[in-house]
């Protein structure tokens, strides 16, 4: 491809509001545009990308035996209001009014849909397992779009839906889902992991995430490198210590502690542990019942984990603590509690500390060496209430666990019969009963994929693209064609002969100055580079140059393809 | 593929509410399923069909030089309100409210979009030409949505754009768009015309459209079988007759015609040719003027030129007949009409008519005899206002019109500055001076393809698809394999060679009646059909027949590759 017949749009500077460096480098290397509020175009050069990914999930998903189909984005609201979702939700959903008053929405999944189709056309276990999939534009209103195409309201996704007679064959096909998600991820060159995740929104039981690794990555990802165990923070489970409580320290003491409300100051303050601190936070049920949680000073609360013991869990306001405990906002602590109103929770950790520290329930004053039991009755319950941390014995015993951060990019789940049940999708067995259809359901975010693969290659000059959705494999970068005829016959020549090997080059022929090229290039992050001058062509050699290479080295102009075969068969 | 593996949709019958064949068939087939009103599921079989028209239309609009982006489908409001169509478009347009109360619609088309992109991006004549492309759901709120595909109300479309320093180069790329149409309907395997079209709604000037001819077409053509004139007949010039008026016949004469409002009853009851009597329309312009139109009686009003000249063009109700005329409903007529107040224009043709009958302006009362210039005066304007017929001379002056029936499948336009003017879209010319940009657009309805492909590729017994298009080129039916291990192995075999030769083959493995495998074939209109049966195979034979071959011929096995592979070329 000729530069001068292509569009490059790149900028200097990325608009202000860019934070993320994804999105900055999208938009500076042109290849996305902003048209409102979480809506972006696909450029020319950013398309290439989409699309290369779109090519590898579309191949790898007919491989596994999942048949392609394409859904209305526009979906009738009846069929949203047999699950109940239509109210459920929330106001991600984008409904829509047509001119005759009926209602819709853009689909921003497609459940409700498939189901639709399955149960018209499912009637006997023989036309079971089916795995029908899509790679279509989804809609989320998103509160506060932002981060470009990584958190966009419009964006590209493919999602698939199986069909089964038994939850065996569910999880077969589950299987190969994530077999097949492994090797899409591979072939699309990115460092993934597989990890157990919530359930959430969508329902049902059993699920993974695969996460892009990434420093920027919007979720925390434990795992184990002894063992296979990757799970999302919000699941991995915190094993409960081994160890049993340590016996009683001195006799309770009240300290005065003026303005010291963080665990951490409490503890430098006294000059004890962190570990020796007792956090302790006020929440309420959804029904207005409180609960004091338990957790040890340097550990975190997990709200899913939280939030499965309490429902519609929600911390208590200033004006909820002074009425529930009294004037103790900071200094909330489990000694001398209203009696039998509050439910303590401790966590497992929390639960086995001795000797410890914790707040009065009165402005400026902690509770020092407390032990359960002799000054306080032992906690209500003893749960997993925290997130892991790095050096957490692993779940599965083998090793202790790691924290990583990562991207979300594609989510796998058992439904099972939560769909099927709701809206009578029914087969009927060898034996001529009827019953509830298996199903599953498998994500991946085809237009975010760019953003989370920019987040893993790039570096302070722009991106590099793993060669497999890099938009060209090869950029020609010519010096001063306009002045030389051999610069330029001898590129031309050559954009011609890589263009036939089935290279795909993007020759530089806007006759720019030298450095303009190379930094769009690099930009860009095309995987190769060729750059072709007089002085090199005197001695017949031309400069070949990988996109993460220090420098580049000179090569005979007659070896350029056979090198550049080679590195891109490497790549 | 085995037809195990895939999904086949087939149905005895179509729902009652398909009235045009490509729906009927397409619901039998299972290429498509309806969700609601306008609203198709793409099923497995229908979705490869889509699929490769669009493979076909990208690959020929990336040889054009054109350059494909995809841009959102919500689109903001204030768009459209720059170019005052978000008022105008009408309640086709889906306007959407998203969770902040911002205004939004699903996008019908993209000009707005593209002028906005082009705009941020186009500074000089050097970035110029330019021609954006994209594949793309768009959604067009049709009131009464019908015929399946055809006229659906999501829809997929290639939309391009093109934008230009000046009115030659727009030219030159339209010229290409031209020629690239026609290629791309030329390889879909269609029958079609390039005819000069009406610009409509998008605006600007000159058009084409390209259709696919089908007696079964929304729209009639004209074209002149002695050259390459073509014209919707919206838009087809009746070209003024060379003959003068006769000279005037008998004296004016009025007679009752009792119950007798239409032309060609008027000419029975009287004994005179239909072309002897004038037809007459009492319109209104949108500021409330009134027009009487004059046609021959055997002539058909086109309102497209009408309302060239009428702007809001309206037939009169009764009530306005009454008020304007008297009681002249069906017996309206150019002769006694209220001097100064009503407007008489005539055709060409009915301008040199001598000799007519018309209405009297009152109930079962014509005059006979009548001639301009006598017995009324010469009408106020004389103008082309009418649908050609056959026969007529064709505009190029080069032989005769025909006219035939076309579904539109493709749409140019040469816009202009309509959007670029609207839109401040300029660019800087080689003097430093700001100039708006000359743009074009192009479309091809690429769901609706699949429709008109069949309203001209079917038989009786279903689809016949153009091989290019076909979902499947080859099927392989095998008799009775659940009982002979001969077939069973050879099919097997066969399907593994055919499919190393890059044939694309369905292998019915279902072990169904022959009959059931036959019809599905021929519903779904595969091009090419292989038969094997242990009667065959004992001599070493299979059945090979062509989906419009009368009937099959026996061919040895191992020539089913080669011949095959030479039907597939010829078709």
């Amino acid at each position: 491809m000729h530069l001068s017949r292509f569009f490059i749009g790149t900028l200097k500077e990325a608009p202000a509001e860019a934070e993320l460096v994804s999105h900055r480098l999208m938009l500076r290397a042109g290849l996305i545009r902003r048209l409102g509020s979480g809506l972006y175009t696909w450029m020319p050069m950013g398309l290439r990308v989409l699309r290369k990914i779109e090519h590898i999930v579309r191949e790898e998903m007919n491989r596994s035996g999942a048949l392609e189909v394409l859904m209305p984005t526009v979906i009738p609201a009846e069929l949203w209001q047999e699950t109940g979702r239509w109210d459920k939700f929330g106001p991600q959903m984008l409904k829509i009014r047509d001119r005759h008053d009926r209602d819709f929405c853009y689909g921003p999944t497609h459940e409700e849909v498939i189901s639709d189709i399955a149960r018209r056309e499912i009637r006997s276990y023989r036309q079971l397992p089916l795995n029908f999939y899509q790679i279509q534009t989804k809609f989320r209103d998103e509160i506060r779009p932002r981060f470009g195409v990584m958190r966009a309201r419009e964006f590209v996704m493919k999602d698939a839906y199986s069909f089964h007679a038994d939850l065996a064959s569910l999880e077969k096909t589950y299987g190969v889902m994530v077999e097949t998600y492994s090797r899409i991820f591979t072939r699309l060159g990115l460092r993934f992991r597989a990890v157990a995740a919530d359930t959430g929104a969508i329902g049902g039981s059993g699920s993974h995430e695969f996460h892009v690794l990434a420093d920027s990555g919007e979720d925390a990802i434990a795992f184990c490198p002894q063992s296979d165990y990757a799970a999302n923070i919000e699941l991995a489970e915190a094993v409960a210590p081994a160890a049993t409580r340590a016996d009683p320290g001195p006799l309770l003491e009240k300290v005065a502690t003026p303005d010291t409300t963080r665990c951490a100051h409490v503890a430098q303050y006294l000059g004890v542990p962190l570990t020796q601190v007792m956090k302790s936070l006020l929440v309420l049920s959804s029904a207005g019942h409180p609960y004091l949680l338990l957790l040890r000073g340097d550990h975190e609360l997990n709200e899913v984990k939280a939030g499965k013991l309490i429902e519609g869990l929600r911390l208590a306001t200033d004006a909820e603590i002074q009425a529930l405990v009294g004037p103790a906002k900071g200094y909330l602590g489990p000694v001398g509690l209203p009696a039998g109103h509050i439910t303590v929770v401790a966590d497992h950790t929390a639960a086995v500390m001795s000797d410890f520290v914790c707040g009065a329930n009165a402005a400026d004053q902690h509770w020092q060496h407390v032990h359960f039991g002799r000054d306080l009755p032992e906690p209500d319950q003893v749960a997993d209430l925290r997130n892991v941390v790095a050096g957490d014995p692993s779940p599965d015993g083998r090793g202790t666990l790691e924290i990583c951060r990562g991207i979300e990019v594609g989510h796998v789940f058992q439904l099972r019969t939560k769909y099927s049940e709701a809206m009578s999708l029914q087969y009927l067995d060898e034996t001529g009963q009827s019953r509830p259809v298996e199903m599953g359901c498998y994500g991946i975010g085809v237009s975010r994929i760019v953003a989370a693969a920019i987040e893993q290659h790039h570096d302070e000059r722009g991106i590099c693209f793993p060669r497999a959705i890099a938009p060209f494999e090869v950029a020609l970068v010519a010096i001063g064609l306009g002045k030389s005829p051999r610069v330029r016959e001898t590129a031309e020549m050559l954009h011609e002969t890589l263009a036939q090997a089935g290279i795909e080059v993007l020759f530089d022929d806007r006759d720019e100055r030298l450095g303009v090229m190379l930094s769009d290039q690099e930009l860009l992050g095309i995987p190769l580079r060729v750059v072709i001058g007089d002085r090199g062509l005197q001695e017949g050699m031309v400069e070949l140059q990988g996109r993460r290479d220090p420098s580049g080295e000179k090569i005979p102009l007659a070896e350029v393809v056979m090198r550049l075969q080679e590195k891109l068969a490497l790549a």
